[in-house]
């Protein structure tokens, strides 16, 4: 098995990080995105440091002026003394390119910004493998230092979903005249909002998409104590009703801490964190090469033991020169 | 960890499926299916017992007239004096239903021949899950002792890709008129055919999709020594070819035999298999309510350990009541 401790050469990467630098935030996050080993010994080294960010995690539909809305509140965040991060995820650049477009004019706007760090990331490789980079590059960002990490996704599919499922606050937004019913509703998002958000707030029918919220929360099973959902009227192209929508998340982010939600987040996201650290390790050990594995597979072959045994059998063997044991042993 | 050795309540129904019997197997299909911990039981029991069925793939795009192909390439088979078992990959059966209804027009005309076993799989559940389940649907009707077993796929998509991968002889079924080019290289199934077919060849344009693909394959880089993919020309609804179509894939059985590419498929299996039971093994014991578990949960929010760290120490401690090591050291 790999050992736990051992010179990493992303020891020094991780330590211009925890300092703050940008070109070693840029470098980190592009190796979280690729998925290596080494992203594995970063996370390692970067995770104890972690823990302290606020992550505001915001989706709605295509046009719903997320984009707009996301830059105008780390902006705000960053006039109320906080450090912010922005990860745009974004499933689908490989092939349009076009949120990568706009975050590229975000990015200017944004670069005399210096407390704002903006980032993309999308898709490279195995299914799962852009919510595992996004976790990992929000422990990156919270160990750099920033005190709100904003999650900005398009609410759909289950890559989105399960990037939302660590956000400790979740914003939905919705729009007037995107169509008959509340796109946030059909899309499946309403149970998942903690916070929602009329965008575009000054064109007609924004009313109606109030209403219309309002009444579903009304009619959705709510348990006796939980969080009181509020809808805020924003219209983030003029900055109109930021503030308030940043006042109901700060109240969010208390009553998570208050009432053990915060906590139930992060047990979650430890959870599935170990799991995923368990998937890499035994894959280390599960491959073509390593004699056991291969030893296993003729085994498999000629019919002399099952997979279920054989993978038994191997994940025991992983253990072996573990030196706990081997004393206890000598012992 | 779960003993590999006990008493199981599988092992009845798999002494049944050894013997033939068919509710026996049906219900078998239906365990892994479900992706229960019995179905990773039942396929324990029956692991040792097979190996010995030449498994053919046959995809292709719809509308090409693979089911018909594969009804008559079965009732071939069936008249040389092998035992059949067709499995229907559906992927989209969960929504569309189709090719339920088509299977069971086929079964009808299927019923008569006690010689052939024809069942549809569907998806049921997590991403990865039907290849799985297709899988083990293979090792159990090798077990139950069936000469050939023929997968039919739409080929499209990973998991109709992974399913493929498992097969001794791939055949990739063209026909003509269904667009301009050759469906079979748009669906970049080009590389994976044993043998190409050309069904429908009484009608206009079965020429030219022969002579597509003989260019395309000249063109295609081929190692020196390697298997001569044949062209064969079908036409299914009338029997038309299928013979030559069963001569040639025996051929390319014995091909593979002799020139260890059997072997090599086993090997892939085999490796798959290992790693997805590996998968299964860990997941049962890092789940919340094992106390280990929940204890690494724990030291990672307080931030005392890092995923990876704590998930070394979970593989460790998940051997520790081994009674081979227990022996060792009361030894």
């Amino acid at each position: 098995m790999t050992q736990a401790v051992a010179n990493r050469p992303m020891t020094e990467l991780a330590e211009k990080i925890r300092a703050g630098s940008q070109p070693a935030i840029a470098r980190g996050l592009t190796v979280v995105e690729r998925r290596s080993a080494a992203a594995s010994e970063l996370l390692a080294d970067l995770w104890k440091h972690s823990g302290h960010a606020h992550v505001l995690g915001v989706t709605g539909p295509a046009g719903s002026g997320k984009s707009t809305l996301v830059t105008r509140m780390a902006k705000g965040c960053t006039a109320r003394g906080s450090k912010v991060a922005i990860i745009a995820v974004d499933p689908s650049s490989a092939y349009s390119g076009g949120a990568i477009l706009g975050d590229r004019i975000r990015m200017t706007e944004l670069a005399e910004d210096r407390e704002i760090y903006i980032r993309s990331m999308a898709s490279r490789g195995a299914t799962g493998g852009l919510s595992r980079a996004v976790l990992d590059g929000i422990s990156l960002l919270d160990a750099a230092g920033f005190d709100v990490i904003i999650l900005e996704t398009v609410g759909v599919g289950q890559a989105e979903m399960d990037v939302m499922s660590v956000a400790h606050t979740v914003l939905v937004v919705s729009v007037p005249g995107l169509g008959d019913d509340i796109q946030a509703i059909k899309a499946g998002l309403i149970e998942i909002a903690d916070i929602h958000v009329v965008n575009k707030a000054d064109r007609p029918g924004a009313d109606l998409t109030y209403k219309q919220l309002r009444e579903s929360l009304r009619l959705a099973h709510r348990e006796a104590g939980s969080w009181n959902v509020p809808i805020v009227k924003c219209v983030a192209a003029t900055g109109e009703g930021v503030a308030e929508l940043l006042d109901k998340s700060e109240k969010h982010q208390r009553w998570m801490k208050d009432h053990g939600g915060l906590r139930e987040v992060e047990r979650r996201n430890a959870a599935t964190r170990i799991r995923w650290a368990a998937e890499v390790l035994i894959s280390e050990q599960l491959r073509a090469g390593d004699a056991g594995f291969d030893s296993a597979v003729n085994s498999l072959i000629a019919r002399e033991i099952d997979p279920r045994t054989a993978a038994d059998h191997l994940l025991r063997a992983m253990t072996r020169p573990h030196t706990d044991q081997k004393e206890k042993t000598d012992a």
